[in-house]
């Protein structure tokens, strides 16, 4: 059927989508939701039908993404037809039936996901699908073999490739910008990319941006990694197992992570990694909360490392508070930035090197730990990171009090006097992400005072910066509300820990944050 | 924070979105699927944003649902917050890890599906999450409640209110036409809503829209039903139980059909009914596959309507291939009215007769069949249904020769002779669809024999019809591949029914007409 293009100046955020209205939709026998066929000159794409009323009779609208791919600058005839459904789609359903996927079958779901052939109806479909009835290893590797093959990667001259992986969920986490230096500066590679926030108070992307331009292309990273063995940069925009981000979009409403696994691993694959420890903060607050759960997904972890040719190994890490005391872009590159400096807290220190230690003896170096110390110490890690910085087109010699933070600032304090025996990490990052961050590099939260310490009446729990006065009123108000810290004279008196029925939900923390 | 509002122009097929470039949502700490607040003047609504690559800063995209509801007729300003996510999708998540949810969380859920503060993503896990952990009789009961509530219901002045409907699957299904007027000719109030075609090759208004008008507003109907007793009318734009037309439009790519039960019975509910006869049409080929799982059914409709306060009984039918010989809108009409004037297929008469006697003797006439067939052969159900016709808008003295059917037509034929011993009730359906069914309502098919009959060699086993030499064409091709019945000398002469591995796999029908 021929129909008029009309263009419609306008992105749909990477979807395929053309608009009819009722009656030319109806002609064409399709509804919402179905597939047609779009010729333009000798270019052809698959568009999936949206149907707006008041849409005029015998157009077709076409969003930015069809218009680039049919290579149409101006609204001209085009020739429409119902398409088929996608063959991903009849995978997608077996799926949502409770069916194992095979191999194949998973590659035809995921090169539909990057053609950008299957809906967000659908999409939403199989991630709930996958959550609910879960999925077994071999879908997993399955997955992870396909995202690698459909999105770009990278090789190195020099190997082997380590690196480290975070599954998330504990705010002020800034061990690689500790790790990466430290591996570099014993000669080894750790090309290590990593992910703005999307659900915490910053990403490692978000924080070294704060040191240095972490948006390069692969041509830039492999000139980086060539000159100083490591980068800390943005894999956002790689291209690297790119149906994961698609996935992502899809989760982060659902507050659902079905896909953690293939996620992180594929993205580690695509970057040539052949040994990589994966951290997984455990504890009351943290995505996984028992020492069981954390050891049933280390040997998943270890598994599909085998099957896709990476060495794995696993840290379960304390992960009942935030890691160090600055929560927020600025706030914690100006912290990272002063423990490689030789000064900052124990715990930061103390996980880096016990990571970096772990990458150490993967590799074969004994006493692991005591060397990575040793780089730090010796100020080889800081050397190394003001090297990468300046690589990645930075200021070597930035000082920690250079990275702006935010100038409007507030004490929360205390109306009692204690010792604190919970921290909210889900609150502390809320009362950040108010305040401004992750999008307002300078936002965040710089606590006073962490887990068992002593607190006297009127001491201050935390302090929140902003960039601007009315994010900072709205984080101290959320401040008051979530009351992130919890004290206590001593655990012993207080017995009682929760009153039901006041229903108190212990969701799982979630962060898309990996 | 102010942005200019751009306001697009385009529909979002009832969706509220609003887009957003990635910048201005990043100063609003917003990300794509997240809620905003817009206020314009007194007005505010709540949008899901969408981010749109080349997107002007600081502007806010606004769909023709916004900018209606925001009463804005040009781009000006608009203030523009982050907004919560609504309670439901709280709700929502709950169900998707498996959890019951309470009469007052659903009454959210479905208050937030009105109000399209749900996204499509959100819905569509919703529903799946309902397809695979199943909806308990509390679950239904409430859902069905909520959608008749925050729908339109209507009240006639006269009772009982009796009704039927089919739980759909088989093509040809048109004793609707039958069955009103035989209970309308007795003085009972029927007022038949139906629904338009969506997967199948007819819906009850797509056929009665051959006779006459079928879209009409609730007092059009009660004027109808005042002078006639009875009508056929289209639901679909009456705004009963509107939330399930959402669910509908979000079940329907990934045809699955969680919400059959509520669906149905709320749309009775809403229109008074008291009495209604569910029919379950059971068999091969069928949605409902054996007797066992249609009893299971059947006793959910019978307890759900004690719910609601709805007498229901349900009719297990025959289901293993077409009712009587036509299929597509005017085909069927014609059938339909060749039948209450006296002719017509036998199964066609004895299913409507045996469902309108159901009827009678629920509310309290003796032998209803026969009451039925009485009706029938009378001409009183005739009569009726030509005053319903005319009260519609339709020509009264209609014949069955008046309805255009379509001009070009093809014989199917067979190579070999023998007896039907399969039809394959979808093949059939797609076969019509391809044609040109519902929307050129004269396309279809015309069954020249069925199960049991004997054919010759080079016999006709159907007839196609279309409107268009191309879709003709479209469906002959189709129905050769298809070859929807299948014959064997005797039954004892062919044992073998399938070899594996050549894996056939016996899918539930899905159709969204109920």
């Amino acid at each position: 059927m021929k129909l008029k293009a009309r263009l419609l100046d306008l992105q749909a955020g990477g979807r395929s989508i053309a608009i009819l209205d009722d009656e030319t939709a109806g002609l064409l026998g399709v509804h919402s939701s179905d597939r047609v066929r779009i010729t333009y000159k000798k270019n052809e794409t698959i568009a999936i039908v949206n149907i707006a009323g008041n849409f005029p009779r015998n157009y077709v609208g076409l969003y930015e993404e069809i218009s680039r791919k049919l290579g149409m600058k101006t609204g001209e005839d085009v020739e429409v037809q119902p398409a088929e459904r996608p063959e991903g789609l009849s995978h997608v359903q077996a799926k949502i039936r409770g069916e194992r996927l095979r191999e194949n079958e998973i590659e035809m779901i995921v090169q539909d996901v990057i053609e950008r052939h299957l809906s967000d109806t659908e999409l939403a479909s199989f991630v709930t699908a996958l959550y609910i009835h879960g999925i077994n290893m071999d879908e997993v590797e399955a997955l992870s073999k396909a995202m690698v093959e459909t999105g770009s990667t990278v090789t190195f001259d020099k190997g082997p490739i380590l690196d480290k992986h975070s599954i998330g969920g504990i705010p002020g986490d800034k061990v690689s910008i500790l790790i990466v230096p430290i591996i570099a500066a014993a000669g080894w590679v750790i090309p290590k990319t990593s992910s703005r926030a999307v659900t915490s108070p910053a990403g490692t992307a978000d924080r070294v941006e704060t040191l240095c331009p972490v948006n390069l292309t692969i041509k830039e990273i492999k000139e980086v990694v060539k000159k100083t063995n490591g980068c800390i940069v943005w894999g956002g925009a790689l291209e690297l197992a790119p149906a994961d981000d698609i996935f992502i979009q899809v989760e982060y409403p659902l507050a659902i992570d079905p896909l953690l696994l293939p996620s992180i691993m594929s993205k580690k694959k695509a970057m040539g990694a052949t040994h990589v420890v994966i951290d997984i903060p455990t504890g009351r607050g943290a995505k996984i909360k028992t020492n069981g759960e954390a050891h049933a997904l280390a040997y998943d972890f270890i598994d599909l490392g085998k099957r896709l040719g990476i060495n794995v190994q696993c840290a379960v890490t304390f992960g009942e508070q935030p890691l160090g005391y600055a929560i927020g872009p600025a706030l914690e590159a100006r912290e990272a930035l002063s423990t490689i400096m030789g000064k900052g807290p124990v715990d930061l220190r103390e996980k880096a090197t016990s990571i970096a230690g772990m990458l150490f003896e993967m590799v074969g170096i004994e006493n692991g730990k005591q060397k990575a110390e040793g780089l730090l110490e010796s100020g080889k890690a800081e050397r190394k990171l003001r090297e990468i910085i300046e690589a990645q087109g930075g200021g070597p010699t930035i000082k920690p009090e250079d990275i702006a933070v935010g100038d409007k600032k507030a004490d929360i304090t205390t109306e009692k006097e204690g010792r604190v025996l919970w921290i909210n990490n889900k609150s502390i990052a809320r009362v950040a992400r108010e305040a401004g961050a992750p999008k307002e590099k300078g936002a965040g939260v710089i606590l006073k005072i962490k887990l068992g310490e002593h607190i006297d009446k009127g001491g201050v729990l935390f302090e929140v910066y902003a960039e601007r006065n009315t994010k900072l009123e709205a984080a101290i108000d959320l401040a008051n509300k979530l009351q992130p810290l919890r004290l206590s004279k001593k655990p012993e008196e207080r017995m009682l820990m929760d009153q039901i029925p006041t229903r108190t939900i212990y969701k799982k923390i979630f962060t898309l944050e990996r």
